[in-house]
């Protein structure tokens, strides 16, 4: 039964992942992933108290283990269900700063959740996908989306860490999405550009106008369109940016 | 007022054009361009008919005085109103084979529409675009969108005169974004990248599924889905492909 | 005979044009065109004083008369030689400006020297090129270079003529190379990105170091390197920047 | 003294790494890494026997501790030498297939040695490289080149793991380039696109002439190119593809 199929989000902060787990939520029912429980249990509540359904699970993404478990969890919760959409939004630490400064650890820890996370997710989330891609009564076909930020295609000095994280995981998307399109699998990379207007950016950019920062909920309502495509018209890639910004 | 906004869709033949017209029709009154009438005059009767309102202008966008025709058309019809949207879809003749056997005036033809056309319906339409970002009421950002294809991003032997002209408008789609969006108007490429299913490829990928090629309705309504973006989130640059596509 | 065969430069400026001119001349007989001849006569006097040899032609490569002419002369001149070498070095005028107020005129004008300038070029030294390919005593494979700028690959605001034509160029150079690399023609785009130290440029980056422009002598150079690569090592598209460019 | 920077080639097998040591041994004395012996000893005696100068180490460059080592032996070698020009042509396990059957270890492996190996080698050179920066009387400036493939800039299906690494090891390079140009040294990255003509590839494309395949000694030069380029002019990224290449 469509009306079985779920939705995950992982990577769930108070910004697009909470954004994407709310609109998602309107559909189907939901899994937030995140590795502190803080980043999602206000949410869950939220989502389960005004009608929708929601679980959170304490994930790791860049262990296997963790990812293991958290999966586990989902099939227990949602038995046979089919995922209809997962979102990967985590990204590891910010490893930025002059290259004879950073520290391999940091360097690594960027990668290991925004890209080897990104394929330990995927690898868990696609058998789910491709259940749903089977279901000929699922409204949409089965989506993952990764978000991307400017630095998935620019390389700028003092970003290597996080550089290399983005455009490994851009080049990952587009691997899945070469293998799993013909599967019935629609995978796209979001190139998110511009500062997303969450509490933590709330003193940058602060005499701008309103429309100089990215709105959460805008990101997720283009990641709903994405999902919303039909097997006829896949994208891929977008990008995002607000107005004022410049690129 | 917002309610007198219109849509323009240039370029309008039996695929993306036409599916555009109609999905914007539902929501603004269109005026339809194409060279050839008959490319547009049933569908202006379908519209009308169906309780949408669509006017017909035959234009060659490569030419200033027939784009200038064109829009004092416009502004007699709708008086004051701002445009809400317009689809720059115009192809000019699709100029490939061996290079030394490229006619240099099929080269300049699909140039002429592709590029110059481009820029000459731009120059009209931005005007009005920018009247419905200064009007508050306005339910969506003002959207010009150009259509692109696999040439504009991949240019292939034997493809010059095509892949030239196409490679240009992503640079004007991009330059005009640039400069227009600080002012409100949200300018978007679509880089369709595979067989758009219409009569004229009908006996194309013959023995493939329905899904090999992209639907024209899934174009217009990935469009539709552009437009309604805010102005806190402009994607700038859609890729399309059918999931059976190679790429 | 190998020793022949002889090289173009199309465009002859004080910059690049006349860069390559001086390099090329040191092994083989050269041709310089350019519009006015004040361009290229003191030029061709200094090489010929220097042991070199060298012809120019008034030239305006964006009417296929006119480059008629100028080959008709080169094989008057140099009566079955093959053509080694063939840079175009050609640029229209720079359009530029606010969209708005951009005259279409200039925006064709643009396109015209650097795109449609740039087919017929090609079409008339590409047989040249190809009896290069075909001399087994060739020292080094035929080679024809388009220059390209930072907006060959990013379209700025207000830069819409001057992109466009050189987006347009650098695909006409990747559809040429594909086509002719199998029959032996090393074809290259460079993607020239800062300031060319040329008597025009002179009071610009006034307080900066030498090395913040671009030396033409080293584009020069650099175009030579891709002059001698082998049939085994073709590189199709370089950048260039000096050490202190922002990019 | 500039006669005694020195050249490092990290990754010494029979194609590319052993061109570069030869080319570069040419101009200066060179240090060959490769994490087993067998892989530089019968250069490193080639090269001292023909005149040049050699040593190798055995060096993994995905650790740190490795890493140090090696350095630390160049160090006692070459006391307070500068380091003219450092290849970094080391690649990780090739690890592609189905996504579903990739396995982790073998992802991470792949990225170990092609990106995080890449950014621990530039840390150790780059201090030696800035060195050669400094030195009034260097011939040409330092130079940093980085090895990639084709799955630099494409991920197709089924090569995730091997073109995760490669667009993260692209990033890098640009990031390098961008913070070390300013200061003196040149960073370059080569899209290798195309087969290199080596023992292992012996039976890769046997039906074909002998310019499908690329040559090794060829790459070699145009990494000399690229290091002979002045301050004036830095080429950031080179594509290298043989004749009969299709891309």
């Amino acid at each position: 039964m469509a009306s079985k199929a779920f939705a995950i989000v992982a990577g769930v902060g108070p910004g697009t992942g909470a954004a994407c787990a709310r609109r998602f939520a309107k559909a189907y029912p939901v899994v937030l992933m995140a590795r502190n429980p803080d980043n999602y249990e206000g949410l869950v509540q939220e989502i389960n108290k005004s009608g929708g359904k929601a679980i959170g699970i304490s994930t790791d993404v860049s262990s296997v283990e963790s990812v293991d478990a958290a999966f586990a969890k989902i099939k227990a919760e949602y038995k046979d269900a089919a995922c209809a959409a997962a979102v990967f939004n985590a990204s590891g630490r910010f490893a930025r700063g002059p290259l004879l400064e950073m520290k391999v650890e940091d360097f690594v820890g960027s990668w290991d959740v925004s890209c080897k996370g990104a394929l330990i997710f995927a690898q868990h989330a696609l058998p789910l996908l491709l259940k749903h891609a089977d279901d000929s009564s699922a409204k949409h076909p089965p989506t993952l989306i990764f978000t991307g930020a400017t630095a998935s295609v620019k390389a700028n000095a003092q970003m290597s860490g996080f550089a290399c994280a983005k455009f490994a995981l851009r080049a990952l998307s587009t691997s899945i999405a070469k293998e799993f399109a013909p599967k019935g699998v629609h995978v796209a990379h979001a190139v998110i550009d511009g500062v997303i207007d969450i509490p933590a950016t709330k003193n940058w950019l602060k005499d701008q106008p309103h429309e100089a920062k990215i709105g959460a909920d805008d990101i997720a309502e283009s990641y709903w369109n994405l999902h919303t495509q039909s097997k006829r018209c896949f994208t891929n890639e977008i990008d995002i940016r607000p107005m004022y910004e410049k690129w």
